[in-house]
């Protein structure tokens, strides 16, 4: 399991006074990025190195609403590796309400902390010259290996 | 089916030379906001009359990749009608190739026209007040019912 | 002068109510986009051709609230245009009300139409390869000189 | 002075393997909220008592490129206060390369640290009410006067 701290940002929000549908995507997305800088590897760099890793589904749930500057931990799991593709699983939890959101975003009696976003990405090894899919590179599979997978949040 | 037209933007890109993975939930959100605008009605209205209509699950699946400029018909399609909830099934169809975006993207060979983006969108009605969902609005769920239900694209 | 029309889409709105304040930017981009795709060019395509052309210096004054679905006219014009530079001067005309926006933006009592939005890009041809600073491409300046200058909007 | 540390995120970059132009409004903006949070204001919660803040002009010079994981520090000064309106000086400072940014962006050779970005937000205050202009609170006037005035960055 792999950590990210993040606040819903002014931007993320939309004129029902709460985060944005595409916000936590790019949450998920953010901690994926930290989580392989970490482990010294980067998703991008696989870019120099011909390689490709195109998100090809993601998904999210909201289970919560919420809103501005919200504190939010998003979790990252290793889920289904396979031979070119590989899923991460994403929770979000929010462990502060931001002071002022809940006047604007109407949430109230959100329990802290609790699991307000669960989701998915599925990513795909591509090698850009051929434009097909390819096996995950070595260090990148050892590194999924060390990643906790995904718990069955209740 | 209802359909919408749009064009990959710019800002819609990213460092990969290709769409970035949460610009297709965009296009589907204008898709289904100018089906509901046809339809003289709109969720965003709602909010003044004390409902809300947050996306619960949002997903999509990429299956080709797409590039910047390249001309897109987004297709809504009525998906299951709850009590309270309703889905939109999304699909995008690549109807052109934008002239600079293979350069960029790499993207090759994509037959036109072709089926690039699959989604889905869960909407509840909330109860602005009470913060509890709510039963569909009668004129919204006669609108849903003159939506033809979802494709099965093999 | 140049027109591309838009509306103001629900992912451009903040919990204010109104547009954030980088949807105009984007606006402009797309509009300018738009206009290159008219005149057969496409600064992206420059990118492929070794050419880069970065947004040195962006701005906007946003002169009225706008808010979700309201329909607005984007006007280019040309701005300065040096030896290795050029600006392109935006406006955003109101053209219709969003017949839900009002209610979520509080805008009210705005002419119809009227000069919402003025600002400018200033891009810079690049050197891909040296990094550095090169002269405008002929083609690019031709389709230029075809815009006209700005307008002094009163 | 007021301090706020931020990287480039991959939803930031474009098509370019650089920065979008609209990110470091976003930037400035997450600064902006920072430094009012740390002060115990927020202008989001300006809405909730009747007035909002819109941004009413807003720029940025870009003088760097910037790629992905760049890491920046944002510094936010106060500019000129008037008596419903005040501007934020904004300054985007490259502390250090992200591992892998440049070899998607292109930028080379940049001195660390060095001055990327330089921008402003003129911010209004408004009776929502009313939809007129109103003083600046006595509050967010004395937040403001703690604020250093802007540098002259030569």
């Amino acid at each position: 399991m792999f950590s990210y701290r993040v606040r819903v940002r002014w931007a993320d929000t939309d004129a029902s006074g709460r985060i944005h549908n595409t916000a936590a995507l790019r949450y998920f997305e953010e901690a994926a990025g930290d989580l392989f800088r970490h482990l010294g590897l980067s998703l991008e760099a696989g870019l120099a190195g011909g390689l490709d890793f195109p998100r090809v589904h993601v998904e999210c749930d909201y289970l919560l609403p919420l809103g501005f500057d919200d504190a939010l931990e998003i979790r990252v799991f290793r889920g289904r590796v396979g031979e070119s593709s590989f899923a991460l699983e994403c929770e979000g939890w929010l462990l502060e309400e931001g002071p002022w959101g809940p006047l604007l975003s109407g949430a109230r009696g959100r329990p802290i902390p609790s699991l307000a976003l669960r989701g998915k990405l599925v990513i795909v090894t591509v090698d850009r010259q051929k434009g097909e899919s390819t096996r995950i590179p070595h260090e990148l599979r050892q590194a999924l290996e060390q990643l906790s997978s995904s718990s069955k949040p209740s």
